[in-house]
């Protein structure tokens, strides 16, 4: 009788040959107890997730088709490593198209198909707008945790900003990009996305979107300026301009970078610059930084945010790590800390910010 | 120190020896933009997801159990490529089951546990409707894209349509089925679903279903003949019937299906005929369909679809594809293109699909 | 022009070298046939997911970091076999955190990192709490299904009960725990989770808990007890104890358990026993179980469960498998078979649940 079974199984197993062969599975488990409290205002202690690296779970593969060309795919989803939630999404890069809070997994932190070649990279999907990478690369805490410099510097845009991370519906070039650590040259990033509303109403155009990021490399020498505009009509819509650069002089990194993030509104303007450094110690390192934050409103609201952690190899997939935040607030200016706001920032009022966690890799 | 982690992690690592002996991971990542549009209606332009195979991952795997019989599982999730959503499913085959749109990853797609034997196949749990795979097989477009057979033909059943294509809550016995491509001779799946309410109510018995198809493959040719009824009371029961074949002339492969979807109501009948054909060419080939659908109501309410593609083979595993689709509408119809709708049809208005993307399988 | 294609994507696998190499895909498909029903009230005929073992799919791995340290993640997830959705979690262990239900799939089951040593095991994150361990080791149906042990033990536990399986944002300290099977000695799970309320208003505390377990193993005896207490205002906290052995006869598997669940409200106590036997029968074993449960009100309501089924293992990883469980109200008491209430008790009725199902690990 067992001769039967593989011919019945035929159907249920055709794929088998194409598969696995080429897929890599891959992550990041990353959980902090975290302390956040503004001054006169409240605390909260939590277990929060990827206070040195967001919690994931990818899988992502590259073909060769020969000739020099390659095709690819990237899946990676975001989850809370307390709670095992999913991350949320976004399907026309507008507040329309978000998706709710403490749902499943998506694929919202990248979601994309590639065609690959010497002349670099078509890449369409869900992804990183290209001004994020000068957030991300030259801030020493990487935009994670009590210390993210998204503290200040999301928090601080003014207008839509709901693609300031990623966009849905992209159209990529890239040129060796994003910049791979210790690579050296010139890299490129060149985006269209897609707001997907339909013809005929005055928001038709709501959610489209252009940026690119150019940036060179070369010894311990890394710079990039990146620029973004999404089209909003409420908003006469919203740009966002920034520059980084970073050099290694062997005992640290030091880095710096600015950002102008407006509307077409008056005084809507923030212009923020970040100063950092990270300095190897022992199997670990320090990051410290200083942000500033200054709104261009009647009360010239501004805010700056002092900021030192330790991240303590155990190996090279694990760290124990510890971050400490201030943020201090003039003006009417109200920034509190741990990147995605766990607790309101209080007008006038500091904040400050502690974790102290495990980041796994896999 | 060391000696001890082996015994302390016991029970950390109890299930290894069992595990991923015989796991598959699958899937396939496939953007696509459309352009979609409405004569005097909207336009859109998306990056849209699955224009030439549906976007999803999977994990599957096989057991031989010795003496012929093996056990098998199947889970497979739909996701949107462009935002990284996952796909909606049911929980009780009627309307009152559906899940949310744009919300996480479900194994919406196949949510099965087989046991398989040289009698054939015991399945159980979420998995496709027989009469599904008349659509798909004898569907040159496969029923996906812009040109998706499921433009007329889904868009066409009135009634209770929300297990067209898949079913929870089914237990089945297949033979040999879905037919896999270029094997011969008898295949069948026999469907039983359950809709899962408690007793005591009139619509107690809503979202029962049964259905069957039959097949028979041999040299070039392949056909089969499928039914299904699922229990509704306010439209006295749902029923679809189908059949399609096809014949591989080499330089072409014809093929062409029947539908009949009605409920139990007056002037519910909806009868269509698809003829298409996929048509080798180079590295690719192209596929054509013609497909006509008519309402018996008072006003014989009609439309047809032309549509044409070209798939372009970058490997077995990836492929550059576009496709374009023309819905005629006449006495009230208002069918549209690419499948689930993105616009909305307008009445006796022509309407135009054209997809541009790529499709990677891993 | 192929020597380029490396160079240009170092960035898309930079983190190929640390992927994989330790990470396990497992799970378990379960699907079964449920026919529940309350006398003189409803019944309902299912295809329902996890009769034998709960529905997951989990990836988790260990790192040796050397020095006698490791460390670990582990992420799980619930899915419904007969329809593909995801099993819920909750963000805060209190009501105001649970998730919606039939939505996508979550770490729901287990999120968590962990350093392990010689002295135990420190794990952050989502996992279950030590009570838990008590109502599922001895119980001989593994609380699934329609005999499990929740039917009583959990309907029974008045006051908030979110967390009585699992908590989020949880700090553990572990001894060899939870025990595997087999091995000998002490172990113990200690427990402390967050509800992460901010400061500030009398619910702060609220969610807050702490619990543990401890146990110990020799030849065929096993034995444990257990505490947990949770913050709750309005229900002045909400306490577990509990504790359970079993001695393996060769012949039978006997074991006891003993429950108490209370908040700080008069007349709020349950208590509950369990008499439960796993007897081997060929190629695999017969469950049987007595639960009898007890609430301190003015009506005494009372209620037991008998339970007998039989497991048939065709392989190690695949069993077919059979329940049949019987609950008994009296005094008001309103309990329902089906571990989840699939259909809801009736006062003083009597409930009679049967499975038949199909358990595959992988």
């Amino acid at each position: 009788m067992k001769k039967y079974v593989p011919v019945l199984l035929a159907g249920f197993t055709a794929n088998l040959a194409i598969a696995q062969s080429s897929v890599t599975l891959f992550g990041v488990v990353d959980a902090a107890i975290n302390r956040y409290s503004v001054d006169g205002g409240t605390t909260v202690t939590r277990l929060g997730s990827g206070g040195l690296a967001a919690s994931r779970i990818g899988f992502r593969g590259l073909e060769d088709l020969g000739g020099g060309l390659a095709a690819g795919f990237w899946l990676e989803s975001e989850f809370a490593a307390d709670s095992g939630t999913g991350g949320t999404t976004n399907t026309n890069n507008q507040a329309t198209g978000t998706t709710p809070a403490n749902q499943g997994l998506t694929f919202n932190r990248r979601s994309t198909v590639s065609l690959l070649g010497p002349w670099g990279e078509l890449r369409l999907g869900r992804d990183y707008v290209p001004t994020f990478w000068n957030f991300a690369v030259f801030d020493p805490f990487a935009m994670q945790g009590a210390a993210s410099a998204s503290n200040l510097l999301f928090a601080g845009t003014s207008g839509p900003s709901v693609n300031v991370v990623r966009n849905s519906n992209s159209i990529q070039y890239l040129y060796n990009a994003p910049h791979p650590a210790g690579a050296q040259g010139l890299y490129g990033q060149l985006q269209y996305a897609l707001g997907e509303n339909p013809s005929g109403t005055a928001t038709a155009s709501d959610g489209k979107y252009y940026g690119f990021r150019a940036g060179y490399a070369t010894g311990p020498f890394n710079g990039a300026i990146a620029y973004s505009k999404t089209n909003n009509l409420a908003n006469k819509d919203f740009t966002l301009t920034n520059g980084g650069m970073s050099w290694n002089f062997g005992f640290a990194t030091l880095m710096a970078s600015y950002t102008v993030a407006q509307t077409g509104l008056p005084n809507s303007r923030n212009s923020s610059y970040l100063l950092g450094a990270t300095i190897p110690l022992g199997v670990g390192y320090i990051p410290v930084s200083l942000i500033k934050t200054k709104r261009n409103n009647a009360a010239q609201a501004n805010a700056e945010q002092l900021a030192i952690g330790y991240v303590h190899n155990l190996s090279k997939r694990t760290a124990v790590y510890t971050t400490y935040a201030r943020v201090n607030n003039h003006n009417g200016a109200a920034f509190s800390v741990g990147g995605s706001a766990p607790i309101a920032g209080v007008a006038n009022a500091k904040a400050t910010g502690i974790d102290l966690g495990i980041r796994h890799s896999f």
